[in-house]
């Protein structure tokens, strides 16, 4: 098999958010047996001004939904941010990579070159697809999901390195 | 621009490192400008039983040296695991992106088949050069370099999201 825009972004993000998923399983898990409120977790940051669990999880899909969307050129599902429980958040997951796994490789595949416009408060920026891959949507996707991570290896839920890289 | 195995390799490796030492840069002046000792950031883990700040980034390079010197096929460098200061870790990171970008692209590109051998206590593995690089080493940099950053975050260095993802 040949590395492709398409290998490089669904499978990748599909075995990230599955991954995730099975990460908030255990916290969800955890959180029941030492009787810990999910609001608590759910809410749980590692500074006072940096995002808490959920909104982890949140941008993470987005960051994958957006980028498949934009390189194939179809329009970004939106989704209410209105998850409340770890299994409000399994199911946001769950879609999402139902989502990703809908696109066929001859939708993102020779996408390198293709413009991509983000919009920003200051304006808008365009890259080529190759370099929102590789270097805007990969390394924000695991930056959420490392740091949902973080934030609940911090709290003390039994997750290790394995469960966030997934079965090899 | 085609993406290939050097393209999501060589530069997505050295582009994490450098915004590592960009981020440890910023730590070692805040634990200057507060005082407090750099062994202390230096072995502060998230959790108990997690690695310190200094073991995360050690891992982070050996990951990225241990990917191209197996796609390449040639011998890994042995790095000492000796670094005691902020700056001893820059050196790490600097010595390691130059090894990186020492690499050429007809070096990795084609290695998607190749056949990648990993030692394991409980016996050898092997993994084709592909699934190596996407569901191996880059989620091990990734992760390894987001547990450095988030171990900073939560000891109040002035950092964000923007050092971890670098310029765009």
């Amino acid at each position: 098999m040949q590395i492709s825009m398409y290998r490089a972004s669904v499978p990748v993000f599909a075995r990230n958010l599955r991954n995730l998923i099975g990460i908030l399983r255990k916290a969800e898990a955890s959180a029941t047996e030492r009787k810990i409120d999910q609001g608590v977790l759910l809410g749980y940051r590692l500074a006072p001004d940096m995002f808490p669990l959920t909104r982890q999880v949140q941008i993470a899909t987005d960051m994958a939904k957006g980028c498949v969307s934009r390189l194939a050129g179809v329009e970004i599902p939106a989704y209410d941010d209105k998850e409340a429980t770890f299994g409000d958040l399994i199911a946001r997951l769950e879609k999402c990579v139902a989502y990703l796994e809908s696109f066929k490789p001859a939708q993102i595949d020779g996408t390198e070159d293709k413009t991509i416009v983000l919009a920003r408060p200051t304006g808008d920026v365009s890259y080529p697809g190759l370099q929102y891959l590789l270097e805007y949507v990969q390394p924000n996707v695991y930056f959420h999901c490392s740091s949902a991570y973080a934030i609940l290896r911090h709290c003390g839920v039994n997750i290790g390195k394995k469960d966030f890289i997934g079965p090899l």
